[in-house]
């Protein structure tokens, strides 16, 4: 059997788990489903709009596959002719500021030069960082990276730390999550591993944002914090467009532009030299915005 | 006398005559100057926010070097140690939509491999697209073309039509204007009368600008176009984050973030999918955002 073929399908339904789990999370809005065939495959956006709690959220699947560029070739450092790319990818920017924006992705490359890995993570952009939940939340991704390798959590947390990071605002993106690329069938998992692994991830991302939806969802807001998630919400623009190498891979191998730019914020803002009062809880979230800390210890 | 020196000198007299005559067209808010150094050199960011017709304007100076890194030699295709450039570079976005968004750009790099070459330009980006308008503009960039090389603006128009694209998106960025780059002392023109190009170049653009306010800067307008601006700005950010090499060169030569991302309108907006309806002015405006368009004929 084609084993593209196979992940894409389990991708597939790992996407309509989570539209669905997220379409209870938010008890209002609902994801819909929009098919879509290019010259380089085919795929489906979900995309939630105008929700209770999620104001924008996109799920993407493709599978997607054709000649292997020199553009590709630059982004993957690989030598190749042809390649097949699968993966689902997702972020939510919430209506409330006081829940974080999310990011999630899994995927599974596959180049005609017998190469093939699988990549993923998941990140935490919050507004406002709450160290409880950040520790929480790195306390779940490590359950998970556990139950696959005892030292995945500790390999993929800093690759996170390193990737998820503006260098010209010198800041990470929020307080991290894990990263990694390259986990080739063979080497220290096998495929069903590694597969496992990926599915996990993407079943821990809707559970761990209804948490945060039940825990910050329905909390006041005022004027100075909605500036606020709109100056974080640039900040997430310019990490996508800037740095983001799936953004770039998306964008140069010719992928549905709609669908790679549904992780855009509905809004977003930007205001020359805005500095937060010190000691403001803004001052606060800016300081952790560091690589190297410890979340599970803080 | 260091050449690099008297060019950066007569770039922010520039500078300074753009900011003054902004001020007069906007009659309300004035520039603020702000000089930052930093390792790779100093600069001067003139900003204005919140004018009568102005929303956010940057006019930025700099002159910096220093050692040319990997990074920069990729961008600009050229080996050497180290490197001078000097500019000044601006944007404004109106606050009214029927006035354009404009972008002006000239520069001088050196490398200590004896190199050196002039580049810039200007081009225009209207929400809505008034064709006496852009031909107009094609008409004062060409006078300023032909008064320094007849074949200028016939070679300069077309390139603006390349660079200022989102391939993305397949669409200009707005009705284009002049682009050049590697313009090389002693090939065509001399050293003189390539910086006397730049400078008129600089010295046109508050010119047009405060024509265009005068022309469009108190028609009423509605929500919906007042929607189609934000979304128009979205795009502007598409293309300043993904494909602006003067953007790219500024932020991974570590050059001073705040003054670079100026250029970040104060509120952009994404929608998925977003169709103006057929016939609409916004549908006419998407069906003028072609290559090759001849607009001192149009």
């Amino acid at each position: 059997m084609d084993t593209g073929k196979m992940i894409a399908d389990q991708f597939k339904a790992l996407q309509q788990h989570i539209c669905s789990e997220l379409n209870k999370a938010d008890g209002q809005a609902e994801f819909k489903m929009n098919a879509w065939t290019k010259d380089i495959g085919q795929g489906v956006s979900g995309v939630m709009q105008g929700g209770k709690y999620i104001e924008k959220a996109a799920v993407n699947f493709s599978h997607v596959g054709g000649t292997y560029s020199e553009q590709m070739a630059k982004l993957l450092g690989e030598e190749a002719s042809t390649y097949t790319a699968t993966g689902v990818s997702s972020i939510l920017h919430p209506v409330n500021v006081h829940v974080p924006i999310i990011h999630m992705n899994v995927r599974y490359f596959e180049l005609d030069n017998g190469t093939r890995w699988f990549g993923g993570g998941i990140d935490l952009t919050p507004h406002y960082i709450v160290k409880e939940d950040a520790r929480w939340f790195h306390e779940e991704l490590k359950a998970v990276c556990d139950s696959a390798h005892p030292e995945f959590y500790d390999r993929f947390k800093p690759w996170a730390d390193d990737y998820f990071f503006l260098p010209h605002r010198n800041e990470t993106r929020g307080v991290g999550g894990i990263f990694f690329d390259r986990l080739k069938p063979g080497e220290e998992l096998g495929e069903r591993e590694l597969l496992e692994f990926c599915i996990q991830l993407g079943r821990l991302y809707p559970q761990v944002y209804a948490a945060l939806i039940l825990r910050h969802g329905d909390k006041a807001v005022n004027e100075a914090q909605k500036a606020w998630q709109g100056l974080r919400r640039g900040r997430y623009v310019e990490f996508n467009l800037v740095h983001d190498r799936g953004t770039k891979f998306g964008l140069v191998s010719g992928g549905n532009t709609e669908s790679i730019l549904l992780s855009m914020p509905p809004i977003a803002n930007w205001e020359y030299m805005h500095e937060p009062e010190a000691g403001s809880e803004e001052a606060k979230t800016l300081e952790l915005l560091k690589k190297g800390i410890d979340w599970l210890n803080v």
